[in-house]
């Protein structure tokens, strides 16, 4: 075992390994050679090498999704740091515990013209669940200190190997207990390669467990029982964190109408997964407002994270629920501006409560839904049989085809928008970065979530975001089962679907941001086994073999008309609207 | 003509057109439509598209670094401003005035779940001149105020419309005075996509001018003429900023070191351009400590940004000078922590002021360090017969055949610090992102800067950068004339010289990062010319057209030989040394 010999670079890896912390993700660098060495010297850390940290961000987080705890990213001095902020922010609203661990300079060499430094103390403090700023140690430090006595130095470097311990030991914690990002920030000064045998710095870890409040469910229990109408609304959710004995009896109460989403992970025959395919054509009817007071519910009760459909989110802002009860250990989201109260409890809790008590009662409210999901799933069949191949037909094609158990990351954000359309296989496990919804990360979190999948990795992504994240693919750690279905539109088709935008050249460059790239070079580029597909037939011959056994991952780039995709999304819609 | 109907979005039009901010890098989204459809509507600006919000961001900086003056950057709600982040922090540290303009969505759908939103004020302020963070218009707010009687509405709606006025205008006007990046956030509601004929915003100028104290030179004047041993370090610097005539003063006073860097842009055969050359076998000889004390100045004065040179800092923080004055209209930093004065003043002022005195004097301060420049002009020379191919001679042939004139742009830090060793033809113009000396945004910077260059621009680069960056060449602005080098020794060769770096494994994966990518893929992807050379003999068969006109940009890559490297370059020094 080997350790580098500043006490703060010991401190840091002692309490990654208190707290567990197996899985480090490092960019290169010279000032975090302490923490590289320390991480890299025992062998109870698993360490991976990234080099565009916007990537290893992704990547991290990904890993982190995962494993359902904290993985840590480390990175140089200066503006390194701040090519995490956009996974730091995922992170920060998806709740994944995203450990961010960044060498600095010494305070005295920032903002005076040394190289590679900015002010990197606090400077995620917006979107963090913790900054530690450690301080650096005295043995190290500047000139102005070799004047102390001895014993006063020794007695300083204790003071601060304590606060450092203290902070390192606060930031992990929140990462544990509040599925938070953290930023650790470490200041060292040179010689940065030094390293001793024996560490003088073990670790006393704090505990700190997940908050659990024991609820008192009666309140929600009352208005509950007392209602008819009750809507279930399920945002980004864990596969198979709920056992489907709780979601059956759910499933059968006919006063509970349970909309899920593709990121949700929830299946049931009475449950309502394409929220969209109910909603728009509903939107664009003479009565509307009529139907939708319909369906409108008395009670909300919402699980999980953000919630993917924008058409949902209006529909119950503008036809707004009695009360809405959020169960869930993270934040709540007054999504609705109606919250009623936060349960910061398990859903499960929750539904073994109802389980047990046998709650379903007369209603017509699920069946006034239930039309809806009828006459979508019946006209939707009968649309593709009627246009020509293009976005949704291939998304069609795609979500029908994908191979049982599958852990299948969606890009944002046509992808996702896409896929909420069609029926997903139960055995799948679907994620999406919903958090901030961006477009940067997809393919670098698909690739970290995979590492320790105990099935095969399936991304479908969008050719904007693909290609935004083209350095996603520089990793040495991609599995060979890897996959990638880039539906390449020439541009930001999602753009054209917009009200108000237009067919112009001003919107072909600004808005949709036209190309003509493709994935083929970026395959020869970092090995991946490429076949391409612009219609049915070619796409299904395509798919025969893609999910095959290989040695090397696969890409499979589907052209799509860029003119029609939007016509053909909006008429699907419209013949919903008019069946 | 035509405007977004949003009065907050006019303002920001009317504004940047006011401050003459002619050119504007959009990447796509919808929250932002209100300003891409107002800077398109107008034929004064000149719009351009770039997808990735961070390469976007140093296309920007390249462009406004070029011209000198502000250019802005425009993105959508969400995580998108995050990745302009360290093109922030690098116009922060060299001072360009990068305004970036991030749309909002309103500020009551933060933090609610909304999707694509995170807290987007202030985000930036820990290196930001000016965060304007502008209101959103009452005619599009919230539910809350249709309540209001109309003429309350009326004047609320006028409040907001002169804050956010204020706002734009304070941030404009810290661009333009301090040379400072600046964000403005503008909150919109929908719908986004309506436009008018006529605006209903003016806009008011408030007036800003470069701020410019009228310096009396006296105490500099005084200690400068008593002083035998006046030491000049001249950081980044633009070119033909000083006049020739005022450096050749300069040049003939023999109590005078003037020491350059390849960014400081100025040339004289008695100044001294190449620090490390003549510091770094100092270091290791066995009486160092007398010889740079016959080095040390009395009094050191300073121009320009940010020096690259370590062993510059490192021997000036040793050996300090008694007093060290700065002359710069921008920040001044303390980085030999021995700053006696800073003078807000052009450093053509206090040249002037020379110029006028005649003030040379008889010392042998200027043959001193003379002595050791002769030493490695022809040690180099004699070095470079020795060696085989590798970095250094690569850098040596390529500095010699730089077309005159050109504008060249060197990446972080390995392309820099080798090009320092080098002599550099007066006529070119050389840039460097020395700021944060980041390596993810050089190739866009370059690409940026190239734009409205008179003259063809060449990038000379590493491979970690190059691929780090290689989004940058999804750029729909590339010039044909552009000229990429990409020096290949398959990692980040540069950690290999760190003191104390070992030749394990370890090494090569997480300090290295070795890799076998070549650019022949990406060139083939973004339509570059690519060719490719791994010896003396091919690089001058390559170099021999790779100049010539041609009808689409090209790279050239240079392989070179990893183990090789850090021997040759610390041979060199050694070999210094032995002379």
């Amino acid at each position: 075992m080997n350790y580098s010999k500043i006490p703060s670079a010991q401190t840091v890896v002692a309490y990654c390994k208190a707290f567990g912390i197996k899985n480090i993700v490092i960019s290169p660098g010279s000032r975090n050679a302490p923490l590289i060495l320390g991480f890299n010297g025992d062998d109870f850390f698993k360490c991976y090498s990234v080099v565009d940290e916007r990537c290893a961000g992704f990547f991290t987080l990904g890993m982190a999704q995962q494993l359902n705890g904290p993985v840590a990213v480390v990175c140089t001095s200066g503006s390194a740091l701040l090519n995490y902020y956009p996974a730091v922010a995922e992170a920060f609203y998806s709740q994944i515990p995203l450990v961010v661990i960044s060498a600095d300079r010494p305070t005295y060499k920032i903002d005076i013209g040394d190289g590679q430094t900015i002010r990197q103390e606090n400077v995620l403090e917006k979107h963090i669940g913790y900054s530690a700023n450690l301080k650096q140690d005295v043995n190290h430090a500047v000139k102005a200190i070799e004047h102390m006595a001895p014993q006063l130095l020794e007695q300083s470097q204790q003071a601060i190997e304590q606060f450092n311990a203290g902070e390192v030991n606060k930031a992990l914690g929140v990462a544990v207990s509040k599925k938070l990002p953290v930023h650790i920030n470490v200041p060292f000064e040179e010689p940065l390669y030094q390293t001793v045998q024996q560490p003088t710095i073990g670790a006393v870890k704090a505990q700190f467990d997940r908050e659990i409040s024991k609820n008192d469910f009666s309140e929600l229990l009352t208005t509950w029982h007392g209602a008819k109408r009750k809507l279930v609304l399920v945002g980004t959710n864990a596969p198979a964190d709920i056992e489907q004995k709780y979601l059956n009896r759910l499933g059968e109460d006919a006063s509970v109408a349970v909309l899920t989403e593709t990121t949700s992970n929830l299946h049931h025959g009475q449950f309502f997964s394409s929220i969209d395919s109910i909603i728009a054509p509903i939107e664009k009817i003479e009565n509307s407002e009529a139907v939708f007071e319909a369906l409108k519910p008395e009670v909300l009760v919402t699980f999980g994270g953000l919630v993917v459909s924008k058409k949902i989110k209006t529909f119950l802002r503008k036809y707004r629920p009695k009360y809405h009860y959020h169960i869930g250990q993270n934040r709540a989201n007054d999504t609705f501006f109606t919250l009623t109260r936060h349960y910061k409890a398990s859903p499960k809790d929750f539904l073994k409560v109802l389980y047990n008590e046998k709650s379903a009662m007369q209603s017509d409210y699920r069946d006034a839904w239930m039309a809806f999901k009828k006459r979508y799933e019946k006209g939707r069949r009968e649309y593709l049989g009627q246009i020509p191949f293009c976005d949704f037909k291939a998304f069609a094609i795609i979500m029908e085809t994908i191979p049982a158990t599958y852990q299948v990351h969606f890009a944002n954000s046509s992808a996702i928008r896409y896929a909420q359309l069609f029926n997903v296989d139960a055995s799948l496990k679907v994620f999406c970065n919903r958090g901030t919804s961006g477009i940067e990360g997809s393919t670098s979190t698909a690739i970290g979530a995979s590492v320790y999948a105990s099935t095969p990795t399936l991304l479908v992504t969008g050719d904007l975001s693909f290609f935004y994240d083209s350095n996603a693919l520089w990793n040495n750690y991609i599995r060979h089962d890897f996959r990638i279905i880039v539906v390449n539109n020439s541009g930001g088709g999602i753009f054209r679907i917009l009200p108000g935008a237009e067919n112009t050249e001003q919107f072909a460059t600004y808005f949709e941001t036209r190309h003509a790239q493709t994935a083929q070079q970026l395959c020869e580029m970092f090995n991946f086994g490429y076949s391409r597909a612009n219609d049915g037939e070619s796409l299904a011959t395509q798919l025969a073999h893609f999910y095959q056994i290989s040695d090397r991952p696969k890409l499979l780039e589907i052209f799509t008309p860029v003119e029609l995709n939007d016509k053909v999304l909006l008429g699907y819609f419209e013949y919903l609207r008019k069946r």
